[in-house]
């Protein structure tokens, strides 16, 4: 377990760096992340490199037994660097350079930049590759963070030709794949293709603009590859990840956490803008964080330590929050806390972006509490290694179908992620935990796999589906699902595409339901009726064999009786299909329903709302279970295990039940499995 | 009549276009729209002309006695041609290119783009010039739409700076005209004058403004006029048309139809914006689409048939609703109705507008529905033919009004064009049929004029209203009317300028409502009280020998019990002046007590909401009628016409009293004129 | 007293000219505002310079005993000049020429647009800088308008870096100053150095984006300083003056202040977008521009005559209203009323800017009510001279800080300038006399200080403000301040930074309060609780001899029970701060607490609502006093002064309780002081 801050000894002066590595040792930290902002430091003039003090704050930190985690600083390449050439900035989708100010102005596809890139990361790797304070490697920062995965310069438009040459065997193919032939918009040669930059308006193709953002991101990965080979080269036993911002989408993270030793998070749980789910808004991103590999635990390289802000502040952390959320963290998989910022800045855009210590440097209340959870994690630490979350149900989240649906919402207002997110809210707040995986993960050991918005999938896809469920698992997908090929073409085949055996229902009409027009939806397990908005599909149930159900059924309009969600039998598994968008209550009771055929229990049954329970389970030993119980509201609640247990903190037995106070977290060990945690023991 | 779709068979493997054209000739087809955007497919390199594939279709279609409507394909210039010079492009304000990917992104002043335009419209009109099966051109296609009438490239000004030359004898006439004085403005010779492009701030001299929105229309016009004359030149026998759509307003249509034989509308009743007034909405289109020429019938070249949506989908059609919106078309006089399209594109930006056939490609519940309407159709035809909708009342749009009010508002979020409509939403719900047209066209025949906004008019236009109103004539307008003059300056005449002695009123004082500061009226004829909002003026009644009367004074502010409302006697007419903008019930008030005046009256009395009423009459033979009878609601309603009648489509006696489905229509024809349809045989 | 209008003879035929005359001195005008913006009139092309045309309508004027304000008409330059090099424009965040058409589009440091203006102004000075009828300058126009003092052209950059250059004494002062250490933004060289263009996100370094601030506004500055000084050589006894607007903000008044020998105004009272708090919309103009130059009286150059209106009109005046708003601004401190302006273009983009005279150019309503003031003022002026407004409380607005709110508003939504009002609307609703200082005022004669947001403040500025409790003041500050040092760094030293002694608190915590979170406060004295939003400081009273003592405190959150507003004795006088922004109610219990204190009182006790009354009193001789009361509710309300008064306009001896009518006016003198109007004889 490694617990630490992120520190920039480059703000501060070099007298202060020897009393701030002292505070640190004082609260338990083991590690920090430094120098990935640090370019101008390091390289002050070109070709001139200067390591000389970071080799003396790492000297320091070591005396102090703290580790360094580094950062390569290419997210913030110098001015002198910039003014070589103008063309290695970003162009917007105007064509306008996006200036020197503020970070990321270079552009992922042009060379000369990325010959800079290799020497700062090489002389870096070949300096500190065989230190062995230095334990792993950041690549870049936040791949994808305010809009600077796609740029619009020639060079990019260049490389997205040569990627388009390396897809495509022709310029017909490329024709074809996109249908340019409406519009009169086909290409002869392959020079005549572009960039979906700025025209007569703003809808391009939507071949060609999917596969721009393919082109983006996988431009990113690429960068990324060019060091992580440099790092490959010079380092030794040294681990390499990246920070991704769990929901930031312009990059596949799925396919950047593949060179990756581990992937890494920031995550920032109480922003201004996510007042109301806080918990579930950060839960999630932990949790896609663990699936961009598959499951596996990661590290936080930058946890909220305070009010974050640029130009206007979020929320100040109550007392106890801090710790909150970092026990949040750890029950979800990381395996590494490092705080941002140790001291907050004076200067700078981020000078409102609070850390540990406030402006003045002086330890005060968020030191002490950063300083008790340094203290519990010293006993915690042998219990967590080699534990992590373990879930039966898996959610697919796929970038592609969620660019597909950023470039044609179909219903005005509709966005992929927060109806993905809907689904997401049924398992936080039932307690369930979950993956959110890659539609190309490995569905191996799930019993339910929750598939929204599947648009658009792989045939390779499409067959581990039909082969998940023919094996016994259940898989719940909704409207869309099958409406589209891999080229983002609507499929010519009768909806819903590869999906109709599976689901054993036809599509023939479909539509918008307007904002003021919500329609009613029966569900006739429960007779209950909830309201469906966005989308209706008009289902057929095909006349196979083992035929599909109504679940639901719809209450008005010219479809009145007809399905409105429907499931079968097929193999030894089950497949659902949702043709509407139900409202909370309705869709939650179709999902109630599923996941009790499915035997599928929560962490805690009877869990008062707002307290969360997670269990890290021994990887190579099943039986060492950690439970955290975690209390997000503001008032002390009662929770009732009904059986003995070993405060993990305190090395007290606790009876069954306790009180847990608001911010307030317990983690506990068992002696004994039993019944009434079925999740726990499961 | 002509009845079909548009086709693109470019779109589709050749094997399935006989496929097609059977399921065309099943559904009573008789025309086709083909080729609008094939340019790159006619043309697929400089001076490479390809019509063996266009012309194999046009040879399947005439198997199926399907005839062809073709398109000039100049919306959509190839990426080899835009290649070439890519001064062909549009600049936006800023000077940005409006680039490859969406249509349209040419400018029309570009005299090589010109001079492409040139050789494919030679090079088809030759080819398909004498062709039998070709019944017809539609030049380019929707003039106007996304804001590609208005261009800002250099050779825009230099054609501007032509433009000038021509309309003003000099530049101290320019100055003159526009008031450059002001702010030190003034232009010393011709290549002084500019653009209005993006400036300190966007409001420039009204003068200059309302010149390039003249310029801009007329560019497209002259755009228009190049490919009008090659095919008067090469066809025989073809009519030559053009796609509006009604309310796009950068482009003055009264013009542009001048020199067409008839104009055409493309016609969407069922967005996604409209929700509330759709019969309206759809009406008000046909209207001044009729309205383009004076009055005249007109085609509907796309004819919604199917959820429209680009990345956003507007409303699928509910069963019936096609048909529905197919009569309204006729009843307000289509002669054709092409609906757009025959099948789902799989691809590109459209593949969510929706046609006939779903993407699959098999016929479904659209398909049926238009086929019955061409069953129906076959049999109406002989009695459609030389018939035409009459109107005793006109609507005066003027575009140079609109634009003038776009330019300055007046009040914070005024509008010309929705003002227009609650005048015609007075019609449309009392079920009175008018004509929307040019302040330029012919008053002959019509007993009501209404003219709102007519702030500014040409002496010519004056002269006439005052000869209507003398010769018996009511003619209602309102605020701003006679305020400028037609250079776009204010008059230095006292209020209302040229129509103070039409009017006998003087405005010295006027001013904006405020949002809620709504003033009070009452009508002086039935004691009522209704709100007035945006704007008021101080209205005197001149001392002249017959006196303006007041018909509504103000009950507020610092001139209250002054007129708000005035009517004068003139001639053996009345002239009405409105000098506020009237809520929804105060303004019915007043032109229920001109109309009963007038002895004008609705098509049909006592008609439920939502249902329309319209009638074509002979245009020889005036005995000859069809009254139209649509339900827009969602129930049934009880119509009862007091008399006998036939239904043209059963070809069965009805008695007057019958009942009308929800979304159905009925078609009459009378043996005997009956008092109890007043229009119907008025 | 001046009163006259703007004239602009160049807009009107020659014939007119006399006539206007005529009019304007019935109408008892003495002055008249010309020129500019008559560039192109005055050199028609480059180095012809026509003056003949001036010099006439100078010599009709002086014949009506009528004196000029000459404009130098450099916001207008002509074409021919801008076409002489395109470089001479502005251009904007993205390099985007901001072109011609309106006006104030050129670069204020562009050498060769100054030498252009070195010229003009030269010529005009030569001409009429010994014109005895010719009474004063008005520099350029309303610095600061429509965004135009922030350029971001090459040789804005240039001289960007010169500003920096002689601000600071090498390139490591700046990057330490503005924290460049930050994500790799140090500078090496000068030439590195950049404006703070468009780029990734527009959050610059914020020490960078101030001094750009800070240099725009030296610039303009600059610019107005070229012009003074031709001025100051080449003419004898004219005044120099510019016209600015209270609110605008890029430009800092104090400084452009400073070269002047008086400042102006311009006010349009009743814009659309003040509905509610018209006549502290004004006031607090009237009074910001007094404190321009520390509290002295200054020209009203535009006074608004009609409705205001570019493409949207604000509203009309009504009867009464112009004669209002006029004697507002002569109690407030006008020393000249000059009309904006004498008659309605008929043309132009200001064609909706209403004069006294409507466009037709004969006396109506307007005239007449602006005639009847100049009757009025012929009786005043004689009054009104050597008098001047008296204020005892001094509010500081400081254009640093709200230059750093806005770069940076902390909270979403929150401004500076809107917190400030809330001050102000105290004080005015109260009746209670204020200047709008500098913080680099002289506070000497001042009994009350309130500086909201004084995040940073120079040393002098602390040092004084201490001094100014020490001897006695009562200084009122809120959250920030002390936060910041002068570069716009957040400070190291413990919150409130300098002002921690003088206010005996210490700030260890803060954060924001968001929307629909507010906040509990009690007032210890009246024991009332109000809600505070956008901010809490948690306040730890300092363990000081002489302690500081809550005034109120928190009701709810974790810092419930603590401060929220404090107060210390300090010298002989008193420091308060207050650590949110409590509601109205609250904010105006504490004032009132203080300022009962304090013993300051309004002009008049008792006045209704909408009611206000000012005093001018004799600068020498401070027994002369003018007391105005003028009402701006639409009712007649009684006043009761419980004294014997004479009013000054009829010369009628007035008991001390009289009925003033909806817009009326009185002014009135008094024999000898009363107790009962404790401000007109303190």
């Amino acid at each position: 377990m490694y617990f630490g801050a992120c520190y920039y000894p480059e703000h501060w002066p070099e007298e202060r760096w020897e009393a701030d590595a002292q505070l640190m040792k004082e609260a338990h930290f083991n590690v920090v992340r430094m120098a990935e902002f640090a370019w101008s430091r390091l390289e002050p003039s070109e070709g001139e490199f200067d390591f000389s003090w970071l080799d003396r704050i790492i000297k320091i930190m070591e005396k102090y037994s703290i580790k360094t985690i580094l950062g390569t600083p290419t997210a913030g390449p110098p001015k002198w660097l910039m003014d070589k050439n103008p063309d290695m900035y970003q162009l917007d989708i105007y064509g306008r350079t996006r200036g020197f100010g503020a970070r990321r102005h270079y552009c992922f596809n042009n060379s000369e930049f990325q010959m800079y890139t290799e020497r700062i990361v090489t002389q870096m790797a070949r300096h500190y590759g065989t230190n062995s304070n230095v334990i792993g490697w950041q690549i870049d920062n936040e791949f994808g963070m305010i809009d600077t995965a796609r740029c619009y310069c020639r060079c990019c438009c260049e490389a997205f030709i040569g990627w388009l040459r390396w897809k495509y065997d022709s310029i017909e193919a490329v024709n074809e794949a996109w249908g340019t032939v409406f519009s009169s918009q086909t290409y002869r040669t392959w020079d005549e293709l572009h960039l979906p930059a700025y025209a007569v308006h703003q809808h391009h193709n939507p071949g060609l603009a999917l596969d721009y953002r393919r082109f983006s991101s996988d431009s990113v990965n690429e960068y990324q590859r060019l060091q992580v080979n440099i790092l490959r080269h010079y380092t030794t036993g040294q681990l390499i990840t990246h920070n991704a911002m769990g929901k930031y989408n312009q990059v596949d993270f799925y396919d950047v956490s593949k060179e990756l030793d581990l992937i890494s998070l920031d995550v920032y749980p109480n922003m201004k803008s996510e007042l109301k789910e806080r918990p579930a808004y950060a839960a999630e991103q932990h949790d896609m964080t663990r699936g961009f590999k598959g499951g596996r635990n990661y590290w936080v390289l930058e946890h909220q330590s305070g009010a974050p802000g640029a130009v206007e502040m979020a929320p100040t952390p109550v007392p106890g929050e801090l710790r909150r959320w970092t026990y949040q963290s750890i029950a979800r998989g990381a395996d590494a806390i490092v705080y941002f910022r140790w001291r907050t800045l004076p200067y700078s855009i981020e000078e409102l972006w609070h850390g540990i210590l406030q402006h003045h440097g002086e330890p005060g209340r968020k030191y002490e509490e950063v300083k008790q959870v340094g203290m519990e994690l010293m006993k915690l630490a042998p219990l967590l290694s080699g534990t992590s979350p373990r879930a039966r149900v898996a959610l697919i989240r796929c970038y592609n179908n969620e660019w597909a649906f950023e470039l044609q919402p179909h219903r005005e207002g509709y966005e992929y992620i927060k109806h993905f997110e809907t689904y997401y809210a049924y398992f936080y707040e039932r307690g369930i935990p979950v993956d959110i995986l890659s539609p190309e993960a490995d569905f191996t050991g799930y019993e339910l796999l929750v598939a929204p918005n599947l648009m658009m999938a792989k045939e390779e896809t499409v067959h581990a589906l039909y082969r998940f469920v023919e094996d016994g698992g259940y898989f719940i997908t909704d409207f869309r699902t099958g409406a589209k090929e891999w080229n983002n073409q609507i499929t010519q085949k009768r909806l819903p595409g590869m999906f109709r055996d599976l689901l054993g229902i036809g599509i023939e009409d479909y539509g918008i339901i307007e904002g003021d027009q919500a329609v009613g939806i029966r569900n006739l397990h429960t007779g209950r009726v909830s309201t469906a908005n966005m989308w209706y599909e008009v289902i057929d149930l095909l006349p196979l064999e083992s035929a599909a159900e109504p679940m639901a059924v719809y209450t008005s309009n010219y479809f009145k009786d007809t399905p409105a969600v429907t499931r079968r039998a097929y193999g030894k598994g089950c497949g659902v299909y949702i043709g509407t968008v139900p409202d909370k209550k309705g869709l939650f009771g179709i999902l109630d329903q599923i996941v009790s055929e499915t035997g599928i229990t929560p962490t805690l049954f009877g869990l008062p709302e707002g307290v969360e329970a997670m269990v890290r389970v021994g990887t190579d030993d099943r039986r060492r279970k950690l439970l955290f119980v975690i209390n997000h509201t503001e008032d002390a609640v009662c929770i009732n295990l009904d059986t003995m247990c070993r405060d993990a903190l305190t090395d007290r037995t606790v009876s069954g039940a306790f009180v847990l106070n608001s911010q307030d977290v317990r983690v506990l060990t068992f002696q004994q499995e039993t019944k009434s945690i079925p999740m726990l023991f499961g």
